[in-house]
């Protein structure tokens, strides 16, 4: 089996990379196990930092280009993780490269599907950036999606694209809306949300952390443990399980920013807890008081994908998989 | 003032043309009236059958290509109105046209309008057909859109463009979503629809017609008078009044074919409506049975758009407008 990684060299992309290579095969729901044969990596710079293994091949270039992506997605690929994106806050001050990687490279990757003519698996990331405007306090399977973002505006794109293939038979799409991923290891990115990472990493890294944000603002989040298990799954399940829309939102947990710094005072320490330096940013307070604070993912749930059970477990399972379980 | 209509040569733009011609200038709300000084329509053939009048312009090109838009939408242009595209069946025929028009041209069209600078108004027209799957008896405004067809899904994907465009300030845009519109003058064409005017026009005209659905199949339909009421509403309300979705289903009413025929009966007399041959065609009828039946149109409604009386007024209209008040 060859599967390919769009945005391999992100953090998501990495970690699949490397669940992908541990596992003894990837099974396909109504098939038997597949051996992984083949693993590409496509990014814009070559994905670093995986080990050594005759499976991985990683290439350096741009989704927005389609014959690279003709030639990444060859004959023998089975499925493809569409996870190259630009994120928020950068594709809405470079709206044009927003268009061209969010919305061309999606129809790239979708028209190289389609070409090879065995309808191989597509998961797509997509984000509950295309919910917006007036949202109810929990939202569901059913909520109208009213993008406040270009990168929200183009997910929901991507989204209608993926599921139009697959309905006409092009490829078996699926996409995931993501919640906010927490806790994203590295550097802080220039998604509006990277301050809710930002706030738990630094200060068990021993560092400070600004919080733009009030303790009483809501964030809907998932870890990376459990959002690489939503994309193994997603992969797994068969296509006809989604019904008629490819699409659905993750199984979250909600949070306020309080109860943030509460879990990381009681799972770390509260000379931790106090690293977190409190500085109001009304543009970021504003984007986030305009997302979703929290979602009953009834249909996600039915499918079998599942939340973290709190945020001390997510805090916890940071701190164990990037911490090797020491806090500074 | 410079309007330009794209798809100028269907019936609807050329309908749109001769009503823009015949005002006495155009009225943007909260701006004084504006003579109109330039009409342009744009299609893949030249717009014929319009009366003689120096603002009128008639251009034949394609609007998949970016060029040809970029040269028609120069910089004189105030509104564009944005009807040009691949109807159902043959969107869903010819995938890759469905793309290169729906999707691509409505691209082609918004970027030549920010390329001016100017933030011209966009009229697009979008359709129900953005609606599908399991669905209420009744829509209503804040429905999850789950298009169906190719068609329904370029035209969602195109409503989050000029949404996100009129977001961006690069354009001021609005989206219509048309229901079925009957009933449209001349042959039929290769939407699934074509019956719904057929059933009408062909017994008017003295010929028979072909029904290929059930008595107790619902349509929502919208005739041509209103939606060329609505197209001009909509260029001259200001963009916030649309709030934050720049996209609205236009109110319609619901109607059976069998209240279509006895309409028709009570219209034209029973001899005309006995010009309706009834050969059920399953293909046609799971189609048309996946359609919205009828639809609240709260928001439209309070935006002052308004839908016909009933059937008998839609019947009664075609035979002033298009057959000089004589029934065959």
């Amino acid at each position: 089996m060859h599967i390919v990684i769009t945005g391999g060299a992100g953090f998501i992309g990495k970690k699949l990379a490397a669940a992908l290579l541990a596992s003894d095969g990837v099974v396909l729901e109504g098939q038997t196990k597949q051996p992984l044969e083949k693993l590409t990596l496509f990014d814009v710079v070559e994905a670093n930092g995986l080990p050594a293994d005759s499976r991985l091949r990683t290439i350096a270039g741009d989704i927005a280009d389609s014959g690279q992506i003709a030639d990444l997605i060859t004959e023998d690929v089975d499925a493809v993780f569409h996870l190259a994106a630009i994120v928020s806050a950068n594709a809405e001050t470079d709206f044009d490269l927003g268009m061209a990687v969010n919305l061309d490279g999606t129809r790239h990757v979708l028209e190289a599907c389609r070409s090879l003519g065995s309808t191989p698996r597509v998961v797509f990331a997509s984000s509950v950036a295309v919910y917006g405007g007036d949202m109810p306090e929990v939202g569901y399977d059913d909520m109208i999606l009213n993008p406040q973002t270009s990168y929200g505006g183009q997910k929901a794109a991507g989204e209608l694209l993926v599921n139009d293939y697959s309905r006409k038979g092009f490829v078996d799409g699926r996409a995931l809306r993501l919640p906010t991923i927490v806790v994203r290891p590295g550097k802080p990115n220039k998604a509006a949300s990277t301050f809710a990472s930002s706030i738990i990493r630094e200060p068990l890294a021993g560092e400070p952390a600004v919080c733009p944000v009030s303790r009483d603002s809501v964030m809907y989040v998932l870890s990376p443990r459990r959002v690489i298990e939503a994309f193994l799954h997603a992969l797994a399940l068969p296509g006809e399980a989604f019904g008629p829309a490819r699409m659905l939102t993750l199984p979250g947990i909600s949070v306020s920013i309080g109860e943030v710094e509460a879990a990381l005072a009681k799972t770390a320490g509260q000379n931790v807890a106090d690293r977190i330096r409190w500085e109001p940013d009304d543009m970021i307070q504003k984007i986030v008081s305009g997302w979703l604070p929290d979602f009953d993912a009834v249909r996600a749930r039915k499918l079998g994908f599942r939340p973290d059970e709190s945020i001390e477990e997510i805090i916890q399972a940071h701190i164990e998989d990037e911490l090797g379980g020491v806090i500074r």
